[in-house]
């Protein structure tokens, strides 16, 4: 029995300040460190010792993953970060307001951005000083990999590769590994392992700093999931992430 | 030109209390945060900008290395985390209060263990639930590599292979790489890089937080070293390092 641990990063700056973020590099909340802590200790007392990490290559995440490991006592673990975990790139739509924009472009066009499976925000132009063709940290990859808006399929797609050649193939040497990232790039995964459908994965909101445990056969096939953590707290925490696209 | 970037982590809980800690896996100080993400200012500001880093298996040292990543916006960048990098293991004296130890033993003695080149504190007893042995952090290495404790020579012997192969073997992708460890793991480093005679280390004391940088030819040969900061401030920290071990 393998198991796969997925937790989404905790509350971030602009998460609070209600702005849409995407690649933008926004640092944790005092709360979000503090979720991240508990996640930690959450999955310590339900028993959990994951031997692998990894992440992405955005700050709220990484710092997500180190409260976490820090709160397991398990610092020394070995942790990959990726881009290609990163959360799905907003486009033109980084550092906007979201109620705000769904006041300017009306609350159906916002979902659509927000939730439609292939539907991309506006691009960031080409010379703006946030594409990541000017950020070093993206120096090593192929420009034409690199985009300038994301629909949740372009998430999952530049996603994919990765989830099976670094995390499952890493099921060949640990039984249990842990995967700190995003809304997006998580529902990447959870609709891999549970071959859901594209309406059926919109629909489902990841909450944040809760563990989310999968259990694989040994064909790495999906046996089961579950929240770790109080039942009410999840279900709340879900329902304020379903909301969020509303006015 | 290459660039080679040591810090020694910043003050640990046992720092404080004067214990001798070793392998203990024993957290940073409030005061020691602050030392690392100082450290990481104090880089930006001068312009450095690592490409790869390296840590030991051990909390202070990780966490210092984090905060440093933190200060800088480089939380991104790759990190490898070895045993070969921990602090040089202090036996049965681990957890003992430095200067009752003076008392009891003699300043003499203590002064052997905690500088002579090869001599070794007494060992831990093999059942002791101390025991690297028994840490699963440890599980994947060769037992038989696993001290009871070390002189300043065994924990400099197992360090160079990692040097060597890892560290000094990077510089072929890298320009600038960033260690964070431990005061005798980092005199192995400054030892071989400088080729210090066993008397010159022993008398050579690295602060805590103040990063020590080593530029390095093509050849991976000597240049020269300085450390940056405030030089006021590192002229007094070295000389509390020298005070430790005296009455």
């Amino acid at each position: 029995m393998k198991q796969l641990i997925l937790v989404r990063h905790g509350e971030s700056q602009w998460n609070k300040l209600n702005l849409f973020t995407g690649w933008t590099d926004v640092d944790l909340s005092e709360k979000g460190i503090q979720e991240a802590f508990n996640a930690g200790k959450t999955l310590k007392e339900n028993g959990y010792e994951p031997q692998m990490c990894y992440t992405s290559y955005l700050k709220r995440a990484i710092k997500t993953l180190n409260n976490i490991l820090d709160a397991m006592n398990l610092d020394y673990l070995p942790v990959e970060k990726s881009w290609r975990l990163n959360e799905k790139h907003y486009g033109a739509l980084q550092g906007l307001n979201k109620k705000e924009t769904v006041d300017k472009y009306g609350e159906e066009q916002v979902l659509l951005w927000r939730r439609a499976f292939n539907v991309q925000s506006p691009p960031l132009d080409k010379n703006d000083k946030r594409s990541p063709l000017f950020d070093k940290r993206y120096s090593s990859i192929d420009p034409n990999q690199l985009p300038l808006t994301e629909s949740l399929q372009d998430c999952i797609n530049r996603l994919l590769p990765y989830l099976r050649d670094e995390i499952f193939s890493s099921f060949k040497l640990f039984d249990q590994v842990l995967v700190v990232a995003h809304g997006n790039s998580l529902r990447g995964i959870v609709k891999t392992i549970k071959n859901m459908s594209e309406e059926d994965i919109i629909a489902f909101n990841i909450p944040t700093g809760i563990p989310y445990v999968f259990e694989l056969n040994d064909n790495l096939e999906y046996v089961n999931d579950k929240f770790i953590g109080d039942e009410k707290t999840i279900k709340e925490l879900m329902e304020a992430v379903a909301k969020q696209g509303k006015k």
